[in-house]
């Protein structure tokens, strides 16, 4: 079977924690365990988010001066080799020396003319007061928004349209290589008139590039692996409770949180209706478990037959 | 033919320009129009230094405070992710897109035992005064050197053992692949004693490395790329003259300058000694013409006859 896992941020990095190397180190070591009996029985792709680590370094490059900003893609490349290398090495070291891994950077492809580019709505980096805003606002050309009482710089949020390494990972998983990719969504870059390849300052959705991505693979499985055990009906309710299975055309009726599930039950919802497998959402320690059907919340075709695996 | 490429730090970076995004791109735009031909021609692998950018990496780390200080072997990781993705990204634009790039995360296995880690030699980061130098050596438990006027931190730089991906890379060129990985001379682990790979705080010389990566990757030939354009004899004096041809023999009883051309040399030697093919030092711009033995250094085994090629 092909499964593809995807990591959310908070699998890698506790709410609240700080985002030390060591912290980091130790939520990756947790994910390796949890991903371990996947690689042993699959192909296995992992991605993986990187909305902590992107506003670390753009803090660190604000705190450094201007002379050497450095934009949203060449962070999204810093990140995918930073959190790719100890995903890496902590599965390796949980997988035996034959196993291969290997960490790829992964550029995506977005279109110039998504309406995202327009009206930027995805937080970013550090907290300004107004003042502060306006001033980096200008210096920079930077758009900002209010976030509750402070400012922070917002950014396009395109859909993903195409993996550019999308023959390479194929190559790898055909040859049982277990393939970390399309860290933070992937780098965001458009194809220019002049059909030059360019990165752009905006950030992917990891869920969807994931979604897009297993999708491409023709994956049989689609997981995306957070710290909370399921979807819920009702959340916030005295009423709420876990799904456990809801077809695409139910799950599209329903409202999730704008902020945090609704994405990713859409993502599912795309690649099920797509790809035909399963789509799973749920808590990392189950990873095995909602891919056998005993955990989790998953999607499926509205007249698929639920195809579970152990 | 199968040709492993260095970048040297100064192909990607003109000496006394600022680290900026622009200008890393520009000056990787002119190497990827360098590489291209070979690219079109060969198997080929392209590995690349990261001083500066490391060296950036830590000052901003620095800048922030103490609680999320990144270990080197995490700063190489970022700056893998983010030199490569600009090589690729360049290189890219320059091919037939059929013909597919991929930038791979690359961990050095280094001996814990070499001697380098008793006696830390490679200066990082940051110039301090000597008030702040005693400072952040008591705090953070750094070695420092002092470094002319100034003093730095100083890091061991252990002889590379083991490409870890080599399995990996060996695939991908199988399949026509260009790979581009080993940035910064990979990033150093070391295997504990209960078998687990763990990062370490050191950096591995690029052009060893590389001189490693090409020999078990049983190249035709090694291209060390930089802004000079030949070995020297008697550099610095009125009788230096470019070196076109030597034997490793020859090459090994003399002496070139430390900082630069010596490890050059060195790793040279060692990919000819073991391997049997070229081995080349010389200018970005002259990467074809060196292969064709037509500019640069070459250095070959002393019983060899040179093979060259167009």
């Amino acid at each position: 079977m092909r499964v593809v896992v995807a990591l959310g941020g908070n699998a890698l990095l506790e709410r609240g924690e700080v985002l030390s190397a060591e912290n980091q180190r130790r939520n990756v070591r947790i994910a390796a365990a949890a991903l371990a009996p996947l690689a042993a029985a699959h192909e296995l792709v992992i991605t993986h988010g990187n909305g902590p680590q992107v506003g670390l370094l753009a803090l660190q490059d604000a705190a450094c001066g201007d002379d050497v900003s450095y934009p949203l893609d060449v962070l999204d490349a810093e990140t995918e080799g930073m959190i790719g290398y100890l995903i890496e090495q902590e599965l390796q070291n949980l997988l035996p020396p034959e196993r291969r891994c290997a960490t790829l950077l992964t550029q995506v492809e977005v279109d110039p003319r998504d309406p995202a580019f327009v009206s930027p709505s995805k937080p970013i980096g550090p907290v300004y007061d107004e003042a502060e805003a306006r001033e980096i606002a200008d210096r920079r050309g930077w758009t900002i928004a209010r976030d509750g009482k402070a400012f922070r710089r917002v950014v396009p949020s395109p859909r993903p349209r195409r993996i550019l390494e999308l023959g390479v990972i194929e190559l790898l998983l055909a040859q049982q290589v277990i393939v970390i990719c399309a860290g933070g969504g992937g780098i965001p870059v458009v194809r220019r008139d002049d059909a030059r390849l360019v990165g752009v300052e905006a950030v992917i959705d990891k869920d969807f590039a994931s979604a897009l991505l297993a999708r491409e693979l023709e994956a049989d499985a689609f997981l995306m692996l957070t710290d909370v055990d399921a979807v819920y009906a009702d959340w916030g309710t005295p009423g709420a409770r876990a799904i456990r299975r809801i077809s695409i055309g139910a799950a599209r009726e329903r409202e999730f949180e704008a902020g945090s599930m609704a994405p990713k039950v859409e993502a599912a919802c795309e690649f099920a209706a797509h790809a035909g497998g399963i789509a799973g959402i749920g808590r990392l320690a189950d990873a095995a478990a909602i891919l056998a059907g005993d955990a989790g919340t998953v999607i499926t075709r509205d007249d698929d037959p639920i195809r579970w695996w152990g």
